[in-house]
């Protein structure tokens, strides 16, 4: 119940057991294929490019970042959490010049301020992290896009922990580019980047001047490879692309509104059960917080290794600790894809009461309790 | 029995069923630390550094150029292959001044001709492709190495379709940086690269001025989360690993000399059969060719697709045809991993038989009977 890897369902694992085939084999390619197709809701996206890069979600993040910068462009970032900074670190190592709207690990930027930052700077990039994997935070992007197309910008959006779990909602943002990962939301082992772009962003990378600085990132081979002449770019990873195609069926066959709202439901009822025992989230407003990923304020005078050490040693369950400026400070839960379920949100609140308890702490009430009471009130199916 | 992926055994599959850990769980270092240990021998060196990148075997490739070119430097390049083109694709994008030895697809160096060329060229970097894929050359490294660290190069090896399943010789042959894939000897499903790098290739890369472009495949960054501080760089694609750890277990425990042996006996008994049909081999000197990856060439009036297609669907064998300059020219037999057996070259033969004389081309003698007769003669365990 961490950032991430989640929970695998046994399909999944079982589907990576299917004898693999070449990666020129006309099967492989109707494997692709469905992806393909099933990706495209998840994503919220009619994008005719939606493609898998055979990397984990820093290849994404890699790949977008690469792909649309060319050396001396302006590539304007929204800076609250760690993986804007990963953003900014690939983006000036392709030379581009990166400036930062900045706000404390956990802020979240509102559209008159973003919209203020992208006019003034008119950049030719834009990149924000809509699911914060480090803080918790979800930033929406609706006026950030908008804003940016005005100065005639792309957008990309980080949505490694938001897709599967919740709307990215591409097209209705109006996103250029969105990466993801296999192992969050998706409930799926680790090692594929799931990644789309907008026909304006082709268009984009078509009229790009200087070579894309990674072969084994180019979009326009990757491309041709999967959708075009089928020209061989590299070997894919061929079971683990088994295996996101079992894990993106079952989203299918889960229905998206009703993953979803699981996920929001569960989310909800956690935070009942945290604010029951007189506990803080991290993110002070429900609308800026991710459903999957839930950032627990560590109480005063409470060591948070000790507790995770006591859930992990007793009850035998991960959580993760804040790291960076909030190292020591906040706890990370993850509540995604098969992780995301009422007996862990129950098993969870009670375990972790008890361990804070054991470390000195005293809660103002029964998490577990406040949860059931929740479920009780807003039943899920 | 193309040129990979291979044949996975169940061993391998089942590893991969194995639930997930988090990519910074203890567990997951000690899995990473066998399949270090593991590598070692298989690459033939004692180097400290010996690392696997999260991507295939291309990803291999680009971590060993990106880490090691800076733009303007110097790349020298042996070229009689479609692999070393993709070298050159590479080094370029990174700004290197490429210069190429070349020669016609399927050509190999002699050490006078490869040493004349550095000595004029005095690079800071040397490339060779130990294993082509594309034509089957074995290419010799030791003399490449030797004069390559006389002018102070480092020198980059391709050993994807050799490490496995003959001899690599890291150390013995003086190469500095070597990588690989999952899929070819190693008998793996694809998704990871091993790389290995010298202690001095590690100093130069200490020394390094400018950032390494990419920050997925950015060694230092990689070093330090296997083995350094394992601060966190990446979600490492865990089911992949505990395939990888697998597939060295299995070489481990059928004992690296007599798995090449295996592999020498059942290319040299294919040559013998491909020969008694009048057949010819596309590298002429025993010396130069792959024991893992032997190409055959199409015999005159014979169009290679159309056995090719005979082949797939009356015997469900898939090998593959030449492409580039060798289209319609050679055929590209696999003999990998535990693809590499008795039964499959008899069947192979038989088969291939079958399918040149329905397609008009008439066999000087039997091919399976020369293959069996060479068994018999030098059996193996």
């Amino acid at each position: 119940m961490g950032p991430g890897p989640v929970m695998v369902e046994p399909r999944v694992y079982e589907a990576m057991m299917k004898p693999i085939v070449s990666h020129v084999d006309p099967f492989f390619y109707s494997v692709f294929e469905d992806i393909r197709t099933l990706l495209g809701p998840v994503f919220g996206t009619k994008n005719q490019f939606r493609m898998v890069i055979s990397g984990t979600g820093t290849a994404g993040m890699e790949t977008a970042i690469v792909n649309f910068t060319e050396p001396g462009m302006k590539f304007a970032l929204f800076a609250a959490g760690y993986f804007c900074d990963r953003i900014s670190d690939i983006a000036r190592r392709q030379g581009a010049e990166v400036v930062r709207l900045e706000k404390p690990w956990g802020g979240h930027f509102a559209d008159d301020e973003a919209a203020d930052f992208i006019r003034r700077e008119k950049p030719g990039l834009v990149a924000f992290v809509q699911a914060e994997t480090s803080t918790g935070v979800y930033q929406r992007g609706k006026a950030i896009c908008g804003v940016a197309h005005e100065v005639d910008a792309l957008v990309i959006t980080d949505c490694v922990t938001s897709l599967g779990g919740m709307p990215v909602n591409v097209d209705d943002n109006g996103i250029d580019i969105a990466y993801s990962c296999s192992q969050k939301g998706l409930s799926c082992p680790p090692g594929l980047a799931p990644v789309t772009v907008s026909p304006r962003a082709m268009e984009r990378l078509r009229q790009r001047r200087s070579p894309v600085p990674s072969f084994y990132f180019d979009l326009k081979l990757i491309d041709d490879y999967y959708e075009g002449s089928h020209r061989y770019h590299h070997t894919a990873p061929i079971s683990m692309f088994y295996a996101l195609r079992e894990a993106l069926r079952i989203i299918d066959e889960e229905g998206l509104e009703s993953r979803f709202e699981r996920h929001r439901q569960n989310h909800l009822a956690f935070i009942a059960g945290i604010e029951a025992m007189g506990l803080r989230m991290h993110v002070p407003d429900e609308r800026n917080r991710l459903w999957t990923l839930n950032t627990v304020r560590v109480p005063d005078g409470i060591e948070e290794v000790k507790v995770r050490k006591r859930l992990i040693d007793e009850h035998g369950i991960e959580i993760l600790g804040g790291f960076g400026p909030l190292t020591g400070k906040i706890f990370r839960v993850g509540l995604m894809g098969a992780s995301s379920t009422r007996e862990n949100v129950l098993l969870l609140l009670e375990a972790l009461e008890g361990a804070l308890r054991a470390e000195g702490f005293r809660p103002a009430g029964a998490g577990r309790a406040a949860a059931e009471e929740f479920y009780a009130a807003a039943p899920i199916t």
